[in-house]
């Protein structure tokens, strides 16, 4: 370890109460996307980061991406906020993402504490919050290491750049768009990325990712009737549009979660023996997952099952139906146009346009055996592919040497179950090596109540942050 | 026909103009029951009716039914009003039903004129406005009739009570236990029950109805996980709650609307070749239906199954599920907790409490079969009985007759699909006949945009009600 690496590791961990003092104003900034009344609160995170990386020494610019419709408002997108420091070109440049816009957060929701105060609980050693781990405190992390830096009169061994969004909660809208038009710009010397807005696989090991499973979202629209009618006077006469609706919907996916649309588990990816080792070897049990859904849900109460049912099998999930009696109480209406909501989540080899095109076949079909005078009509949403990276390149080498010197352990090299987007938009658009380099655990409860980040997570995972970068630099390409 | 009579029919001729008058003071007072905003204006009608009531010369009071929760308020139910006139023991006395609540209406619906204005479109000659035909037009016939008979210094040949409430769009709570509570009190000399808050079958013949369908209504709760899923996370993961339940809700009813459940089709009563001639007979025909529902959705093409279908066959209609997501947008949420909704019409000779157990028995072997982690669990609402009087009754007759006299034709005996359960608590609680006399049309639009009345139905209607009176007096028991 160089002398350098050694003295930011240990400022890090001398100076723990002014890391959670940082991380405790950000909390305290409500900057919730999806509701525009907190809109202005979203602004003044922004505002607050901007400040920050200009003391640490960035150059920083804001970036209007435009107007959006929310909450039947016309309301500004919160701005992309990105800094830059370091022009060195003998030394690699690294673009870090992340988000600080947050979920929403009642107390009322089953909050213990007020979810935008950051309580420090000291029996457990955790940071509550909302924001804490999702992503604010991996934000904070990054902040700490140029932090360190400066109180120390250290330069970094990277040069660095930031791309901070305010709107990942809320599907990242203009974000994709900003980052290829900026790829020979403001991206133009980035020579790979790290992203730190996942979690680890358990809560003992840390990992890092290569993988995210692709999406594709359908709605499938069912009518007849011009309006809604009484099941007294019509019940049995009217071929009604739920009964059809749910013929399909059943036909999709078993209770065992098997995929029932024909060419759908055909384009997997085929599992190699040495593939299933390395399930086999993660560090992981059925009760992560149990204490993760508070159930004995499993499908399989086998480990390697459950892996790769996260990692790497597509899966179908039922989400609801749109125009359907969905209040409580005894509503005996015959709904007169149906829309079921499904997704497909993909996975290595799958191609979106060939999900797409075998579900509107199978649809189709079932429709048929119907003989429904109802219409059908299926309506995809624009797909996301899956993205899966070769980890044999020195981000990810990097990546495993920090995390041993830190924690004292190799990680788990891991896929994660959902999609983030931006992963690929880097991806593809820079046509560099992306990392995903979790902070927290995956108890962490990024979108539920009484999301937390334990201490030792803030502090070894800002550590991890700053040791990456100087393996960055170590490293030989 | 008695001079009297005809003096009465010919008062309502001359006099339309003040009995529309009459009826848009009434459709004016916005008496929606289904919205606690709108609850003085519901005692205000109840008010305004008991006030109209009494200058007709009737003993009238009104009756507290307690208080309810409404919009997460505490709201006094609107009042029974009920009134008296004749106590002559030589005279049959005839107890009225009506109610004074309306469906909620804005004009942004879709509503072509204010609705709570009742406007006379010349052309069509139709009034429209919520209330017109459902209620407040039959109760405003009644009014009517005793309007006649004070203006022409004539007296009432029957007696006739009123039991007028102000609930009906919102369940009658109240109702049934005060109907139970007064039958040997304010209706211990009713001879008989006459309730016009039905529809003809189609728009050119008037009919009376003599049977209603029972209903069974159903929440099917699955629940697995102890809160909302992420699909990326947990897809392929946990057995999904919808899974399940769009499983079991495929498997009640076919497309065609066969009840597949085991057990309930076979408690109908068999169908005979005369019943079968009755439905042949009936004025009716499938562009009726179509023109109703605003498509081509029928099940049969065929008169007689259709009239069927909705008048003597049960049916099961699935309404939506509670728990799901179904808003607008594209959601990747696994659902935790879901509950279907649906219900089955019943007929005779089905037995609500056979048809529970048989949807509980089904219910239970098809998730039995689905080898799911999840918990099922059935909830019936209590279910109501269907109705059906034997129309060979003095009451019958006297509408029969009356009828004849005002339209020139015999009505068509006719069962309706929906269910009205005050009329099985008259039937069961008084035990005396009840009779369903309907004055508007089949394409009136009472729970929808745009209700409306034709006049023709209104004062034929009118004349209708008031000539009843008088078959009533002069039919032999």
């Amino acid at each position: 370890m160089s002398e350098n690496q050694a003295k930011v590791i240990a400022y890090i961990e001398e100076n723990q109460a002014k890391l959670i003092a940082g991380l405790a104003e950000a909390v305290e900034i409500p900057s919730v996307s999806g509701d525009a009344s907190f809109r202005a609160e979203v602004y003044k995170m922004g505002a607050w980061l901007k400040n920050r990386l200009s003391e640490l020494g960035c150059e920083v610019s804001s970036h209007d991406l435009g107007m959006q419709e929310l909450d039947d408002q016309e309301v500004q997108l919160p701005p992309v906020i990105v800094g830059s420091i370091g022009k060195d070109t003998s030394k690699k440049t690294v673009l870090v993402y992340g988000h600080y816009d947050v979920q929403p957060a009642l107390k009322s929701d089953g909050w213990k504490t007020e979810p935008f105060e950051l309580v420090h609980d000291k029996e457990s050693d955790r940071l509550y919050g909302r924001g804490s781990t999702d992503d604010k405190g991996p934000i904070l992390g990054w902040l700490n290491v140029l932090e360190a830096h400066q109180a120390l009169g250290l330069e970094l061994p990277v040069n660095l750049r930031f791309c901070l969004e305010g709107m990942e909660e809320s599907g990242s809208v203009g974000l994709e768009d900003f980052v290829v038009q900026n790829k020979d710009k403001l991206f133009h010397d980035v020579d790979a990325v790290c992203i730190s807005d996942n979690y680890w696989l358990g809560t003992n090991k840390p990992c890092v990712t290569h993988g995210l499973r692709g999406i594709a979202y359908f709605k499938l629209l069912i009518s007849g009737p011009a309006h809604d009618l009484h099941s007294g006077v019509f019940g049995g006469v009217v071929h009604e549009p739920m009964t059809d609706l749910v013929r399909i919907m059943s036909s999709l996916v078993s209770p065992q979660g098997k995929i029932l649309v024909p060419g759908i588990e055909e384009q997997v990816a085929p599992l190699s023996d040495d593939e299933l080792k390395v399930y086999d070897a993660m560090e992981f049990s059925i009760s992560d997952i149990d204490n993760s859904t508070g159930s004995k849900s499993t499908i399989s109460d086998k480990k390697s099952d459950v892996l790769m049912a996260r990692m790497r099998n597509p899966s179908l999930s039922l989400h609801g139906i749109e125009g359907a009696f969905g209040e409580p109480g005894s509503k005996t209406v015959i709904p007169h146009k149906v829309t079921g909501k499904f997704s497909i989540r993909l996975v290595p080899n799958m191609e979106p346009s060939k999900v797409v095109e075998a579900v509107q076949k199978h649809v189709e079909s079932e429709f048929s055996k119907l003989n429904s005078k109802n219409t059908m009509k299926l309506i995809p949403d624009h797909p996301g592919k899956p993205w899966c990276t070769d980890p044999k390149h020195w981000n990810y080498e990097a990546a495993f040497a920090a995390t041993e010197k830190i924690y004292g352990v190799r990680p788990d090299l891991t896929r994660e179950g959902g999609s983030i987007p931006i992963t690929l938009t880097f991806a593809d658009a820079l046509q560099k090596n992306v990392l995903l380099l979790p902070m927290g655990r995956s108890d962490d409860g990024a979108h539920s109540t009484n999301e937390k980040l334990d201490l030792s997570n803030y502090i070894k995972g800002t550590q991890l942050l700053g040791t990456y970068l100087y393996e960055v630099a170590a490293v030989s390409e």
